[in-house]
């Protein structure tokens, strides 16, 4: 079992230490080792070995292979949690802990397509811990803690509505003479879909529902509803519950649907930390939750940090392909090279690198960010309440085109390796699937820019009036030219600022021609969405070029980078903007009418030497994002790079290759073959 | 079963009688005619129903599944041209129209992810016309044609090469005593790798291998090579053959791999059209085979047809599903719209069907022109040698350009369809998966861009030396700056011409800038890659816009089009221009500096007023492409628009539906509670 070769000469000759790299990249050395020795109990566990790949599965096999891990994974993970803290007490901390070992790389390399008990640990429980009473809490949370009896999912998607929550048509009608809700979806298109693990084992939901009392209309309300026994795993009477199907991606996730036919639940299973519904009938309404926005903030952040994971994922199987596969010649009388060597072929793969390093130290810092805000709002200071219209718009735009970019980068990284990228065992597929699900979920990407851009329009109007403007949008009152100075990656970033400026305006001139041709204000900005969405984009890569400089000078400042990786991160956040910067010269020329050719030149040939910078330590760099061979799970991406070995004993194991003969040929071929056709 | 109330008043509504472009688009009544008639006599026919969606199937199951239904449609198809033909004959004309039959709308409707016998209609067969002596042709056409004990399939890609074809390792060396080639993949990386159809079912391939006499080397050659026996299927002695696993898309293709350890072949299975051994192992070379640019040609413009195809069928289902699909009111006091009306989703979806459409008109005129330098070279006159290394360079980028944007216009389209898109019941996978495959294969899309670039270069070269260009590389001779006239699409189609010309130059300039730097030309190419490749990119954006114009002159100078479909065809081609332009607005602002922003403000203002003015003929254009259900595949994009029952319906019909309580329940969700987490 050695090393590919060219592996090893790369690792040989890289200047990049990348156990430096990886102690960094882990947040310091304990915790890359804890990582490590999480992840080694779990992949050395024959327990979770594949027989068969996933790929090869039925749907309903991948289902049911995929719950026994689950359970497996659920019962060892709580195991190894107790003996680190024997008395294990559940909390929010721990439960915030126990999400994040469920995701990143240890539920990645478990569950390539995810599973089905992870919204239970997610929006189940956290949504009972931020709408429940202390009773709703003390009855639910430790029995779900625990999965006494109880396995919950998060029901608010209906098959007719997903963006627009005020049309959910499922509702909760009270009957004060019962003291019962009684759940309907009245139509077709209000069958909840989409919920994770719904579709065949969870047995209570979360369901979000129009409450009624005395037919008088309450908003949307949270629901605790039990849908299967808890012995037999039945659906209760008046539920319709399935799975919608398999999809590009997230195929372990068991999404379901859930019909409610006048199903009954007592009163006290509406959440009612914030609202709610007396005995009597009588409706009270609590203070607003303001927090609400916070776990949109939140769960925008996280999957800010998720599509940066499948992009380096990607970028480590494809850069350590690309050296692996020899193909082609560059000098006639040289043997094949590197695909890696084909300048071409570093255009595609290192910006990716370079980006999900940026999006990295982008994501810590809106997490601060948002950790502030939070604290700030607990405290009920104003600051927090100033500042949580800026901390949307910015997770609004970011997620939209972090995950945008991130799955073409994957797709880019995928094409770049060629046919074998295109196979499953290569496993392209399920990251690409769960990087594009991103796009949609959570928040649409169009939708996300509107709501981002109506910020930014609203900002400006206030630079008009010469308000002072929070951090992130005062660009937006600098109205200065660009000046092209000596540090281009600086020079790029104030361009695309620029461009940001102009595009807003451009969005605020077209929303206000409009309406001035005797539109409603909302058709007006209908006819000025793509001027809208522009500007939003626009501002997305503007804060993530400037902001990747800063935080790349703050850790300098810091000074607890080595120097190499110091080095190499520079080259990283500089090839970042340079390549947002150009990728984005249409609109920065548009709105940068000043920028030179000679100048433009310059910032391509920089780009061209950062590519040549980088290229000796891009092995050495993925090695330091430090992904586990499970967690890649791709024939083409192993540490060893024994490619073409892995291509073969993959197909080997398919259960399609283990019968010399397949019984087709005897069913249909032979028969045709004998018909003479 | 009536049509969603949406969709009728579309219908209702449209300008543009759909059936009078459906005509046009389909080359005439009758042609549109007997595809209908031919779609009803198998989509109607029982035999061909889905009891379960292919996506729920395990890949085995999907293959046996897959197998049955080829092998009852070929049968079904060779009685069809029976009937139409009573003394069918084998031909050349005979087996290039039983080709298209299996690919198009027949084939796509049956096997949307393609089937296993395909390659042996098309490059085993097509390969033993083009490259078998006439005594090789009577020994082995006839059979094929009937499958009489011959299922063949193509063996030339290796598991270890694919673009560099002298790299290829098989290996055939001949046996003067025996008189019989000896053929050995002495490498894993040698094994061939890809070919459709070879896992499980083909039992004869045609393997491309280095021939050797006597230890000398007289490069590729191609050998008839049985690996299955004939009655029983097993694999012959020497022959270690499976399927290569699954992938992205086209999963019916059984795509397998293929080992040859001292498989022995009669001599007269080399294909000795071209070069022979003679019995004594003298090797006799004949004349090249100028043809095979032509057949490379050929895939390169069925490749082109095949993703503007799939690129349509989804915008097809976007566009239906975006009629049916209301969400977000636009005036709140108003209902929610069609989500079409959002100008942000028109803006996703028109200019798609407008790229389609052009691309057709692009194609059909390439297609001519290939016809005819094919019709010139059969009479060796000197006009056909010299338009091949155009032919060439037009098909490379074309291709090339054509499936990355068509591919991320699938894409697109599946995102504009939210998280239903994201379903495999919504067909979006299956399609992009094939049009994704396209950028890859026959000629990679970075590889066939140099392609092309190199001529350009070279191109640009004579024009400095002023000789005349070919027509299609002409305008690297004007260089007259813009002048921006009122045909907005020509000073569009301009630009693109000028930004183009200025690429080539800029990549000449670079590669003779790094040439002079002591690399030598192969490197200085490598060095230049980016502009190389950004060149040829931009040649295709020109010449497909301005081909595109210059079809839609020419058709309605024929005057054979309805006003209504000529208005309508004018917008589509005027929008295409305008948004290739828009897409391009990076380089074409760096490279024609004479631009300005109320220019550029009236090309934005002009693509928003054929949004409009398409807007309400979307739905009465893509019905008018006729794509029957069967052949989008879709439970979104369905003629009655029954999006959500059919959504709901392929759910119910999944296997893992089929009971109320899943096995792995009380194999381990059970346990798991009882042994409480």
């Amino acid at each position: 079992m050695s090393v590919n070769a060219d592996l090893q000469r790369e690792r040989a000759a890289a200047t990049l230490d990348s156990e430096d790299f990886a102690r960094w990249w882990a947040g310091g050395a304990w915790q890359l080792e804890e990582r490590r020795s999480l992840e080694r109990r779990f992949f050395e566990d024959p327990a979770f070995a594949d027989t068969v790949h996933p790929s090869c599965l039925s749907y309903k096999e991948r289902y049911e292979q995929t719950v026994a891990r689950t359970t497996r994974f659920l019962a060892k993970l709580r195991q190894w949690q107790r003996e680190k803290q024997p008395q294990l007490q559940l909390s929010v901390n721990m439960l915030r802990d126990f999400r994040l070992l469920l995701s990143g790389s240890l539920g990645t390399g478990l569950f390539q397509q995810s599973f089905p008990l992870r919204m239970h640990f997610t929006m189940f429980m956290t949504t009972i811990l931020s709408q429940g009473t202390a009773e709703q809490q003390a009855q639910w949370l430790n029995r779900a803690w625990h999965m006494d009896g109880v396995l919950g999912t998060y029901a608010q998607t209906e098959l007719g509505h997903g963006t627009f929550l005020r049309g959910l048509e499922t509702r909760a009608d009270y009957d004060a003479l019962t003291q019962e809700f009684i759940l309907n979806t009245p139509t077709q298109s209000s069958y909840k879909w989409w919920p994770g693990g719904l579709g065949n084992t969870a047995n209570m939901a979360i369901v979000l529902a129009q409450l009624y009392v005395k037919g008088k209309h309450y908003g949307l309300q949270s629901f605790v509803v039990r849908i299967r026994d808890e012995r037999t795993h039945e659906p209760l009477t008046g539920v319709d519950v399935g799975d919608i199907g398999p999809r590009l991606g997230g195929n372990g996730v068991n999404n379901g649907f859930l019909g409610l036919h006048d199903v009954r639940i007592p009163r006290n299973q509406m959440l009612m930390k914030n609202a709610q519904v007396l005995a009597d009938g009588t409706f009270v309404q609590g203070r607003p939750p303001l927090l609400l926005y916070g776990t949109m903030v939140y769960v925008r952040v996280i999957t800010l940090k998720d599509v940066l994971f499948g992009l380096l994922q990607g970028a480590t199987i494809a850069t350590r392909y690309s050296v692996v596969r020899r193909q082609s010649r560059i000098n006639s009388d040289e043997p094949e090279v590197s695909i890696l060597d084909h300048v071409t072929q570093q255009a595609k793969i290192l910006p990716q690198i370079a980006r999900g390093v940026s999006y990295r130290l982008v994501a810590d810092w809106l997490w601060r960010f948002y950790a502030e805000v939070l604290r700030q709002l607990e405290d009920e200071s104003m600051a927090g309440r100033n500042s949580l219209p800026e901390l949307h718009a910015l997770s609004c735009c970011l997620k939209a085109v972090a995950t945008d970019e991130a799955s073409e980068g994957v797709d880019l990284l995928r094409k770049s390796c060629g046919g074998h990228g295109f196979l499953s065992s290569a496993n392209f597929d399920s990251i690409y699937g769960l990087a594009t699900a991103a796009y949609t979920y959570e928040g649409e990407y169009t939708v996300l820019l509107l709501q981002t851009a109506r910020f930014l329009v609203g900002q400006y109007v206030d630079s008009l009036k010469r308000k002072v403007l929070p951090t992130s949008v005062s660009y937006l009152r600098d109205t200065a030219r660009l000046v092209w100075g000596k540090n281009l990656a600086a020079n790029c970033a104030r361009a695309l600022e620029i461009s940001a400026l102009e595009q807003v305006r451009q969005a605020w001139q077209t929303q206000k021609m409009h309406q001035s041709s005797k539109v409603s204000a909302e058709m007006a900005s209908n006819l000025a969405g793509r001027q809208l969405t522009s500007a939003a984009i626009a501002h997305a890569h503007a804060f993530f070029t400037r902001n990747a400089l800063q935080q790349l000078e703050a850790l300098r400042k810091k000074d607890d980078l080595s120097p190499n990786v110091s080095l190499v991160l520079g080259q990283l956040v500089e090839l970042f903007v340079i390549d947002t910067f150009l990728r984005q010269s249409g609109c920065v020329l548009r709105w940068n009418n000043g920028i030179t050719g000679t100048q433009l030149r310059f910032v391509e040939r920089r780009f061209e030497e950062l590519l040549a910078k980088l290229r000796p330590n891009a092995v050495a760099l993925v090695d330091g994002f430090d992904f586990h061979d499970r967690v890649l799970g791709s024939t083409l991406g192993c540490h060893d790079g024994r490619v073409y070995e892995r291509l073969m004993e993959e197909a080997r194991r398919n259960p399609v290759n283990q019968e010399p003969v397949n019984s087709s040929f005897h069913n249909h071929l032979l028969p045709m073959m004998r018909g003479k056709l």
